[in-house]
């Protein structure tokens, strides 16, 4: 499973501040914790909600500059702007970088896909289109449909997308687990070479024992086929869920990475 | 998810001691604390290991007796041999049962078919034959085709069959939670009317925090399709386990299962 670390976003009120002084230490005390804890990718999103986009492009240049002088681990560039994004991937200076995201609207592929193609970064795909999160399994794969076509259309391998079925609260509609469930059982079957990733969290929110829900999901969603993640690695309860999910997927030869988590995590 | 409380078992040295002794009040206890618990059923294994057969049939019918004067939950006679769960159904006298177990050995099919017809009782059919535990999935399912069969043969409607697709730990062999997980996708897919189960905690023997693997499976259990489990119901951890799995499966109306289950368990 690759672990992306979610904490460097700028709408955490502690990360907000840290990105708004630009102190370098707590943005790199936040990155080497989650490296630590064993993210494959640091997600780094610096939208506060705000500042103008200039000074979110300004602050994606600060914020990358300063973690790769520290920290090897791949970033994830994580802005809803491509100027942001492609501020990222320029301060990142081809070093290995994923890029968050990219959904079927026209413009935004069409603003995406030549920085993913330009910095060879492959990219996390949202099943959504301009008109907001598909309500059933067949309008979210119409919308991976929609940016599968244009990626191989540009060149970009099916390897290169991370597909994202999306989660939205079962406590709002208790059928939402199993529509992103299903939804990427499909993606697996029809994009058989791309690769999925989800952002858990949000599927427990309003309900009481996030963690334990999550937990679950995560479980439930490694079963059907997911790659990757977006989470807390800091938190030992879901990256005991994380190890978990491989042993049982036999994904950990011998369960080494299971004990060995457990060693590290009395 | 239907919830088989497996505490009553003779394996266990405490209970062996309760049924040696013929101890009617602890004996009541342990199946009040599951029926409590959640238990849709309370399984009843009376093999100390220790003793004939003959006086396992004893042993049975006496707690049967004892189980039914005051509990109402219904009973899953569990036992290796055809004359103990024989003895179980006549003391139960026409009330809900099920049968634990059957399995694709000739001469247990003869035995049990029978009974499980005269008593109109639902029975559990283990996925393995005369020669063990099939190592593959397709040698599992032609162990539940066998069953199957001979059931429909007799009248006996896939309804009333709980496949088990059978559990080892995978600290021994680390394919063996998905081979078990697929034997259940594979048995759901080709006996849509029938229902699965699973006694899950043998998948994490021998390993370390055997509660939160034992989760993680349920939950992907759950998620491909799993109707019952044999477990403790008195244990919280795997019960939230359930009561999670059920909210994220679109099982659990309003999550109010699932709040009701946090709110008792504070």
């Amino acid at each position: 499973m690759i672990v992306i670390g979610e904490k460097i976003n700028g709408s955490l009120s502690k990360v907000k501040a840290i990105i708004q002084d630009r102190n370098t230490q707590s943005l790199l005390d936040l990155a080497r914790r989650q490296a630590e804890a064993g993210a494959d990718y640091i997600d780094v999103n610096v939208a506060t909600g705000e500042r103008s986009a200039e000074e979110e492009v300004e602050a994606m240049h600060w914020a990358v500059k300063a973690l790769q002088q520290e920290i090897d681990t791949p970033l994830c560039i994580d802005s809803a702007d491509a100027q942001v994004i492609k501020a990222g991937l320029e301060a990142r200076n081809g070093r290995p970088t994923l890029i968050n995201s990219v959904n079927a609207e026209p413009q935004r592929l069409q603003q995406i896909i030549p920085l993913a193609l330009h910095f060879e970064a492959p990219l996390v795909a949202l099943a959504m289109d301009e008109k907001g999160i598909p309500p059933s399994v067949e309008g979210r794969l119409d919308a991976c449909r929609t940016i599968a076509a244009a990626c191989q259309k540009a060149g970009i391998p099916l390897e290169h997308i991370f597909f994202d079925p999306l989660v939205l609260p079962v406590s709002a509609d208790t059928s939402q687990g199993m529509i992103t469930l299903e939804t990427l059982k499909a993606i697996k079957h029809e994009f058989v070479e791309a690769k999925c990733i989800l952002g858990i969290s949000n599927v427990s929110y309003g309900l009481p024992r996030r963690v334990m829900l999550n937990a679950a999901f995560l479980h439930m969603a490694v079963f059907a086929g997911l790659d990757a993640a977006i989470l807390d690695p800091t938190d030992a309860r879901i990256m005991a869920a994380v190890r978990a999910s491989e042993v049982l997927t036999g994904k950990d030869n011998h369960c080494r990475r299971y004990l060995r988590f457990l060693r590290a995590n009395r």
